[in-house]
């Protein structure tokens, strides 16, 4: 099984990246880090008698990146109470690809994939992060894709997440996990 | 009381904005489109030793078009069971501007505020797009802003919405409350 | 299309009753009134040797009564974030009444009807009831149950349901649909 | 610190039972089954003209033995999608106790305690369960009741929950927190 880590962080090393790194310890993973391309938000041409103008940014190969494995972590800060901006355009955008021809069967082949989430805020988010959790299942459930499984670590400023002890055992179940499936 | 609505949606004269159309019927409001402007998504830099690098984009003129008002509609499409990314980067430079010597009472000015939130997905909004006015609520919670109300409307297609009876009678519900307060 | 009213609460002519009044005008309903009834809270003999245990009290033939009906209203007070306890147990029930031989198609009757939630409660119900709607949600899911909308009503004392004016405009829709369903 | 543990399930040694086991090994601590006692519906009689009559049921011992600890383990069986009946008929009755002259400091009594969740259930607890966890958030809000942590664990069948390697670690962690606080 192979893994790829989707990063919305727009720190490097920041608590978010953290904690993933104990959950994906020992493994080999292929990291894509948002903040390192451009990624439009979607325009809606969904309806459109042409369909979608291609844009000329990297979100293509990023899907391209993704879509060769079987495991995905979303791995997000939670900013104001949902994932970080950076990576709902990236997921906005798979509105378009689903009638891009160039991706035939994307829903398809993410409906074979299962997903783990991984998300880090300062304001009490074992439960105010709960919505976003909710979303992402929302997410998943549309494309098929199986929810494995999530943590919802506590941090405020950079480092705070090592004193998240419920979080680190969390993120440790989650390495197990990984290693199993 | 003067009224802006900042609208995340990405296309002209959507199912978002001829359901909000019906909210703010007869009254004087300042249209803001995202869509219009650049937004670049934050860079957190809540924690780096000089702060937020400034951002060239036009976020700055839609915030200060934002607080000369007294109420805030938030009308966005659902996507992916949340707010559109337009909207999301948006509301995440927030954070920045919470920290910006050129906003010095941001929080404080927006918690004298009241808000309202149109939102208008294509699937089963009304129970899957109750996490995004969680979130909502979380953030108007944080910032000390009255949330008086929203409406969550069903439309897939261009011009669906009129088909919802239900979110049109909460909208002019809406509206009622608007030229109230 | 024969509808049933499943009443939560505890107080004769409550707000809940009253606002429900506005969804069944005119309409001929069956009202039960739990409140009126003995309905002991399960016993979980799911996996018992010999399974459930008979019990001696009013729910089998409220289960009957209820059975009857295409649509099934739930009005229940907001008590403390969720349905009432009278309504709680009433609902935990069909657990035993799915594995009932005197109940064969259970489910599967069930499967077949709609249902509407009707909830009013003191504290911001509108957002804080809001995890009871997705519960209502999971549990018409997992039956197969429509359903077909809900009103959240805000009512501290007796009486006050009249000062909601959003909720009456929704229970008046809701009046509406049940006519045309 | 002291400890009871309020427990809503009806199976002795059933799947919550035993992951509480888990939670509250090595200490010493109150156990209060609610199925071995009769505790009524709630009457909301909160307006009437002579408030409450008083109940001849076990409840009021049970608020007595509960206010004398310090921390409050409430451990339920998810029930469709919520805590059981029993449960409910329990924290529904605080409503009469808050106007109890018996018991003149309550509310702020219960606002001095911390207090925990754990919750076992078949259908998909981790997503499914997540309403109920914000619904004692609320309660415990309402109260001033510190809400320290939960758990939700996943078991089907009497013993499943051994199964559920996750609940396991999270109720061991838990166990650390209550030998801390």
């Amino acid at each position: 099984m192979s893994i790829a880590v989707i990063y919305g962080s727009t720190r490097e090393n920041g608590n978010t990246e953290e904690l993933t790194e104990i959950a994906i310890h020992g493994l080999n993973v292929e990291k894509i880090k948002l903040r390192d391309y451009s990624v439009q938000p979607i325009h809606d041409q969904r309806h459109a008698e042409n369909g979608f103008t291609p844009v000329l940014d990297d979100y293509d190969s990023l899907v391209e990146r993704m879509m060769k494995h079987d495991i995905l972590i979303f791995a997000t800060p939670v900013y104001w109470y949902s994932m970080s901006g950076l990576m709902k355009n990236f997921i906005d955008r798979w509105s378009q690809t689903m009638r891009d021809p160039k991706f035939p069967d994307f829903k398809e082949q993410l409906g074979q994939k299962k997903a783990f989430v991984i998300a880090v805020g300062g304001d009490t988010p074992h439960i105010k992060g709960l919505p976003l959790i909710q979303q992402f299942n929302y997410v998943f459930q549309f494309m098929g894709i199986t929810f494995e499984g999530y943590v919802l670590g506590t941090a405020r400023k950079p480092g705070d997440i090592i004193n998240d002890q419920l979080a680190f055992s969390l993120a440790t179940e989650m390495n197990l996990k990984l290693k199993e499936v």
